[in-house]
């Protein structure tokens, strides 16, 4: 057997051993980006590829399926380095790797899920003061049903306008003080602040969607898209998916209770807020919901791949095929 | 059997009628909270004694008890009268009772359930910022642990100035756009803004708690004083409480536990927050519970009679008793 050497392959370089384990040789990546460019490859490096036309190599240690087959010698060679060599360089690439995930996609699924507490906070903080002001004028809580209208007049209008409005000469409410009523207009004023800043939420979710995924938003509206995006996690995650896996997204609960107690099946999760689904017939949701995820699927795929704009072609094909 | 005549006392007035039902007589009071006043006396009023010299009565309609003596005579009696005719003054007495039931112990139970979401708000849209902006600065979401110095940090400072206060000289963040930034400072301003409103709605709890019960309130502080108050229902429930269910307000769903399923009862509900009770050693915890329990019983009948200022006293001897 002739003499062979070691070759050992870090983000750091490329490494030449001796069957002592003796370091003959080394060439060094130019930086970590080349590093990292060049080991994802897969296949010999520059410098791989220099050190075997000067060394007979016996193993290529850097190659996971090499390693596994020389580990011991493998953890020889790793002792011989202490690990800071690597580890600083290592730090660097994993940083940068985080740094590159912060895709535009993940900043949708922050908007979104953002958007859907906000519309917690703002429904739970509408009931309180909804009951609150009524200790002062119940006649007009009655009056203005919707939540946003009802705090933005609060805070403009005083109780005499708001029950003139409402049709009522006299309330049934307390007369408050001036101070005992100013901590009421002040959560009216934040709830109002929170109703705009859902709505600057919402512009930039979409403004984000028409970007990122043009072709299922013209299918499903932002909102629904996002939803979409959010449940499989990233658009890619989204795009390899089968359709009728984004039939159920947002089922999972209904869909598991079919599995395991043989209910009903769902027939759909996100998609029944989709207004084609909700202005139908009942009897019509299921094939709906099939073919809605299924333009759903393509467009996500187009959108993935950075494909033409085809999404108002589908939307049209739904469009004929149902109204 | 002498010839006798039915009296029938509503809000409205008094009237006497003979025993084939027709209206003989009547006085009227002289306006609706007159009525509400004699009436709730449980005594004869003023019109009921001119009558009954005037007429030889037989049954008195207008009393519960009697009424139901005489319930048939009572419905055709009413049948005569259109109810229109008792509708109008009525409905005008029940307004009079629900504005005056707005008092300031309602107000102090509103505010501190707004307090209670407004903290649950918060703490959701807090732990959502955080993610969202750890995506462009995770460090700092690290190294700032509280809340609301995190946002008020985030949108005061840039990047930068964040990343050398928590000694960091590199980012692990993607570098998000101008544009992509915004949506997230401006959930941070007004996370921010959610705290001042927490502060001052907590600021006029404790005004007003000082006004309401300045004696419990010596003793528990305003946000645990308003939380019994709130459990309690009013203040008046809570003076005519005994002080062991005061003892375990907030600590229902473990004394049903206990009384059901025979786990160990509970020592104490809200007053565990209580710095006397966190700040001791567990084994006294119950001790303590209950003579604070105590204190607060008889500070909130001394508060509800308007008695003299005896908080301080009263939490004195808690002192010394366990310090």
């Amino acid at each position: 057997m002739p003499y062979m050497n070691y070759l050992y392959t870090t983000c750091f370089g490329t490494f030449v051993f001796d069957q002592d384990l003796n370091l003959v040789d080394k060439r060094y990546f130019d930086d970590v980006l080349e590093a990292n460019k060049t080991l994802s490859k897969k296949e010999m490096t520059k410098q791989e590829q220099e050190m075997t036309k000067l060394y007979p190599i016996n193993v290529f240690v850097g190659y996971k399926k090499e390693m596994e087959s020389s580990i011991d010698k493998w953890k020889e060679i790793q002792s011989k380095f202490s690990s800071s060599q690597f580890f600083s360089p290592n730090v660097k690439i994993t940083k940068q790797a985080i740094k590159d995930s912060v895709t535009d996609d993940q900043l949708i699924i922050q908007t979104i899920t953002t958007i859907e507490t906000l519309n917690r906070a703002i429904s739970r903080l509408s009931k309180r003061i909804r009951e609150w002001y009524g200790y002062y004028n119940p006649e007009t809580s009655q009056h203005i049903k919707d939540h946003e209208a009802f705090v933005r007049e609060i805070t403009e209008k005083t109780r005499e306008q708001l029950l003139e409005e409402s049709g009522h000469k006299d309330t049934m409410g307390g007369d408050l003080k001036e101070n005992d009523k100013k901590p009421i207009i002040e959560l009216a004023k934040n709830i109002k602040n929170l109703y705009t800043l859902k709505q600057s939420e919402t512009d930039y979710l979409e403004e984000k969607m028409q970007i990122v995924c043009p072709n299922m938003t013209a299918i499903t509206g932002a909102l629904i898209g996002a939803k979409l995006l959010s449940q499989a996690g990233s658009l890619r995650d989204l795009a390899i998916m089968p359709s009728s896996t984004v039939q159920l997204l947002g089922a999972e609960k209904a869909l598991f209770r079919h599995l395991t107690r043989h209910t009903l099946p769902p027939k759909y999760g996100i998609l029944h807020e989709h207004p084609l689904i909700s202005s139908a017939p009942r009897s019509m949701h299921g094939k709906i919901a099939r073919t809605l995820a299924d333009k759903i699927s393509i467009a996500s795929r187009v959108d993935y791949f950075k494909g033409d704009f085809i999404g108002d072609k589908l939307y049209g094909e739904l469009e004929e095929k149902f109204k």
